[in-house]
């Protein structure tokens, strides 16, 4: 009988994380005892309106905004689609530029406005994964209202410079960038970035999903997404999700607080763990780029990515082929794609993000399995050729 | 020292129910051990994958669909955005008929259209919160591509005849339904009303806030509101939100379970309160009208609604005063005006709502609340005078 083994060691952290307990405590009494509309006249009602933006307050410090710029949405992909649809509606329709690797919900979105008379185009990254600021350059010369660059990468973890974008961009355009993957990676400072509006959600910091936000710079008009009750200054209508943004706020909390350890302590495992990626001649994506501390983008030649993934999967191992949203479409990374990397190595590609709770001996375990895995890959690959 | 009473009895539930102890117990897995995104690859994806697929087929099997036609948001007023919007902007522009007692959520998107090319016009009601027939008929003599109308009425609880709705409208437009405040307090069959979209959403029946739906006819063409990772068949994009809809098919499939037992519980509480309140000398709005079993709403004369309010939340109830939404916004209900209801009396409108926790003892503590509220505050007022 074939005993099916179940992954136990979760390297997939840019995709979602588990909540921490701590931020499930804080979610708890919203979820058992205190519940209520904050809209409502009644004391139900007025706690869960203070519960709210006491979150609020978590979520600006975090990023260095005010409590009165975060508009909460439901979700990092609600928040960029808000961002983009919301800015553009109220603008005359012009060049809106994304760049090559961005998350589908900040490209379709854009594409979406060509429809409304805009025209979608993307600026290009080098091999590094690093936005070509000569090709912005290039691109603005066309009227430009909208630009979206994202913060850091969710497949390769690039960081990059939206000061610099910001900069080139100047009264031009709006700019929006993607913070998600960022949050809690890395230091963010909303103002000194320059950007209009950024997009952060709770699921990828260990607070839970159903919560995003979009932190707008005072001077911006962005129509709603949502339209409704009114909730959000009038920018975002429907019952607020409580238990979720107390949730985010927390876990904004906590992120600032162990973003240092987070940093130290993924680098460190990414550092094992690249070592002996090199050992087993892995073609490690974006390695001397200035990239996420906690993530790992590699690829082995003819090896098929979704194959390893599974291979991985059973040997104890969650990792990603890509993106969650793109593995499941099973087309090769369109960041890897935009890099320039051969549609075949694309194909290859396997992610690995950690977390703080990830350890050394996981990672040891892993480069086993691995090492197991890619043997029994290239035999069965051998005796089909 | 002024001793602050809060609320102890919760009167609101059409405004935002607690957790059901069941739902949350659905829930807790997926809030602890079972993490995971559904897009992935790995186990932890795949079995977030099916905790939500048989939550599809929860909800899909309280309101007589199938599994397939379930498009899950993240409330029921994205589902009103996503309805409206997605299924207008697929189509010529033309006349979007809503009704005058819509919630904002449905409103407000339709007129949204208007910058977009389309007519936005609303049907009358009559003075028993009713659907005016003959008024639909009037205006669907021009040219309409999409009618929205409620299925049961937030703040009177009238229930509208929506099969004679799309019998009036025939081939010639799209039916949307806003079932929200329905679901779980009257059986909703989603053929027999020969509508092509209907909204629900779960934080109204006993799930958490952070699910809603879109449940679809197969032959509609719709555009999605949230474009990104491609999630519910590419109409709704956006990392689910597994807890959450994992918490929405289990409130759903109690909702089913308790639908008879909810009805006769809460009509008897109404009975009670209604004949007290008569005996106050209240006015009682849409008493005569086919009305959710759980929903009472009621004005003195000259005494305001959110005065009441205050005053009974003081001494232990929770009440509203119009929706919860509105209530913010201190302007008087539009429902009561949309029936004819002078504005005075619109603004001392209070709204009772049950549940099935609810009791006969504190429906009469409530009576003698308000009796003792009414008269301070007719002494204020006669003081005043």
């Amino acid at each position: 009988m074939r005993r099916l083994l179940v992954a136990k060691v979760y390297f997939d952290h840019n995709s979602t994380t588990a909540l921490k307990p701590k931020v499930l405590d804080a979610m708890m009494p919203l979820l058992t005892s205190q519940h209520g509309n904050p809209a409502s006249q009644h004391c139900f009602g007025r706690r869960a309106h203070e519960a709210i933006e006491q979150a609020r307050r978590q979520v600006a410090a975090a990023v260095g905004a005010q409590a009165s710029q975060i508009i909460f949405t439901a979700s990092g992909t609600e928040a960029n689609n808000f961002a983009i649809t919301g800015i553009a509606s109220n603008l005359a329709p012009a060049q809106i530029l994304t760049s090559r690797i961005e998350h589908p919900c900040v490209t379709k979105p854009a594409m979406a406005m060509a429809r409304r008379g805009w025209q979608a185009n993307q600026v290009a990254v080098n091999a590094k994964c690093e936005l070509d600021l000569q090709d912005l350059q290039t691109k603005l010369a066309t009227p430009t209202h909208l630009v979206s660059v994202m913060l850091a990468n969710n497949e390769t973890g690039s960081i990059q410079e939206i000061k610099a974008v910001t900069a080139l961009v100047g009264k031009q355009a709006y700019v929006h960038t993607d913070a998600v993957q960022a949050l809690g990676k890395i230091a963010i400072d909303f103002n000194a970035l320059g950007v209009h509006a950024m997009t952060i959600s709770s699921h990828k910091i260990g607070g839970p999903l159903g919560a995003g936000a979009l932190v707008l710079n005072k001077r911006i008009d962005i129509q709603p997404l949502l339209h409704g009750g009114g909730q959000e200054k009038g920018l975002r209508s429907g019952t607020e999700n409580i238990a979720a943004i107390v949730g985010f706020g927390a876990a904004c909390e906590l992120a600032t607080q162990e973003l240092a350890d987070f940093a130290q302590h993924t680098a460190a495992l990414r550092t094992a763990l690249e070592v002996g990626l090199s050992q087993l001649n892995a073609v490690i994506f974006a390695q001397q780029t200035v990239r996420l501390p906690n993530t790992s983008f590699f690829a082995f030649e003819n090896i098929n990515g979704e194959t390893l993934v599974t291979a991985l999967d059973q040997l104890g191992f969650a990792v990603a082929s890509g993106s969650a949203c793109s593995s499941a479409s099973g087309e090769p990374s369109h960041v890897l794609l935009a890099m320039g990397v051969e549609a075949d190595l694309a194909g290859a590609a396997i992610r690995v993000s950690f977390n703080r709770d990830n350890t050394l001996e996981q990672v040891h375990a892993f480069l086993h399995a691995l090492k197991q895995a890619l043997q029994k890959l290239r035999q069965m690959t051998a005796v089909a050729a």
